[in-house]
């Protein structure tokens, strides 16, 4: 594998041409029941509950997937036993030579900052761990809160992707503000352009990357032509609402650039078909990642 | 103790006449020397050692300070054991009758939110554990983001600080960014008074507040005037550049509204002063938390 993480991606994407990411995004809740342990509850028992539905659902995507994407909320809130089993799946991930990354989402001032890349690159001290390809980062603190990452991910491989335009309804408030005739969000995504510069791979693309929803296609056309080195993840596809239409204009002409993410509509998709058993989940989640593979090339043409 | 979080916050100030808020920030190269395991080293090792350091400091800074901070990234840099040695630090905090903030500064789309705010307030399915009174949240997702932390603040009786104006050099990159007129960090911060109505406490002071950097003392009076019933935390203050004379226009008529925090200046104080040993780290901090108090008092005339 290359050790560029753009490299990486790119090569997954045509090797597996898919540009599906799948969000494993686990809510105790939510769980089918029959992996529920009898009523008996602790920390660990959760966890392991969690582990039995992400382990097959990983197994079952790893096909149609080119990566799988774990939101750092939803272990943080599984309490004390979470960050352990993020750990575990991460690795099973990884084994499965599926791409990993972390959406943490994190930014802080210029020295914490610091840790939390260390934190999720697993660059503890003294005993480094397996980390995930890529990590999620917001930009409001400026430079001392992403530079950090990206010099880290520099040294392990490893990618980060900065919060742009983001696929939730309120995203507006700040990232839509004008400032200067043009919205804040086209000034993030300068400053991520600025970050990505120095550390593009073979493939021309940077391993600092934009994150930009769905369910905004006509910045999807703006942001791609204003960042054309910068890799997109593109959330928002399926139960936020974006289709594969809208998110075409993420990619470049060879159909590379971007991975999309869908998270709900694939893990819980077992849910909404009458097809499926609960127990078959991973079955159900295979389909519905097949199915989101196949409806996006076909909108690319690839 | 009062059920709202800006009444507790306000009544400890009043009671202990301090400002001070002390971020237990530790990062374990720069532990004393003394209280490092043999040279032998797993995670609940390196946890065990911060815990020998983390503990006595929280007990000897309990008299001068109102509140201890917990940034989660120091936690998070600490490896696996580090959330449980997090969530151990932080009931040994509340026993000390320090109000405590977890420095998270967590920001998603709405669903993720909610559990970023389980996570944070240890709203843990099914067993529920001991919380921060309040903690930061970062805006750049908008009130999707923000309001998942109020709405679950409000049910426990704890807090919440959202980012408006950080205390680091970059801030100005997004931040200050002229919007129609106004800075970025000013329209955040009509976003902050927003979310905080409705949710004033009977010292007149929202749940939600504000952080605001001790290092831009111009923006502190301005956001003061722009924000009255908000209560303020602000970082900077010491390590990162800020002084009492700055801090003193976070402040109302009252002396109240608002808390300073200093994390370096206080937990390393005795590596920065002859007069006290590495063994000594505790009483050192001590000394500068208590010398922080009068600065601020001082400044106040308070």
């Amino acid at each position: 594998m290359p050790e560029h993480f753009a490299d990486r991606l790119m090569d997954a994407i045509a090797a597996k041409n898919s540009r599906v990411c799948v969000g494993i995004d686990p809510v105790y809740e939510r769980l089918p029941a029959h992996l529920l342990s009898n009523g008996w509850y602790d920390a660990n028992s959760i966890a392991n509950d969690v582990r039995r539905f992400c382990t097959p659902l990983m197994t079952a995507v790893a096909e149609a997937a080119v990566a799988v994407k774990f939101n750092s909320a939803f272990f943080e809130a599984l309490g004390p036993a979470g960050p352990d089993l993020l750990q575990d799946l991460l690795g099973a991930a990884l084994s499965l030579d599926l791409l990993v990354l972390t959406d943490a989402k994190r930014g802080d001032v210029g020295s914490t900052a610091q840790l939390y890349a260390r934190a999720v690159f697993a660059d503890y001290v003294p005993f480094p761990m397996r980390h995930p390809d890529a990590v999620t980062v917001n930009p409001y603190t400026g430079s001392d809160g992403v530079v950090p990452f990206v010099e880290l991910a520099q040294e392990v491989g490893g990618g980060v992707f900065v919060l742009v335009r983001t696929s939730n309804p309120s995203a507006r408030e700040i990232q839509d503000l004008d400032a200067g005739g043009k919205p804040v969000y086209r000034h993030v995504a300068e400053l991520v352009r600025g970050w990505g510069e120095g550390h593009q791979g073979a493939s021309g693309y940077s391993s600092v990357g934009a994150v930009v929803g769905a369910t905004w296609p006509e910045q999807l056309v703006e942001l791609r032509a204003a960042m054309p080195h910068t890799p997109f993840l593109v959330p928002g596809y399926g139960a936020q609402g974006g289709a594969a239409g809208d998110v075409a204009a993420a990619f470049d002409e060879n159909g590379l650039g971007a991975i999309v993410n869908s998270s709900r509509g694939i893990i819980y998709a077992y849910a909404e078909d009458d097809r499926y058993s609960a127990e078959r989940f991973d079955l159900a989640a295979a389909d519905a990642a097949e199915r989101m593979r196949r409806e996006i090339n076909q909108a690319l043409g690839a």
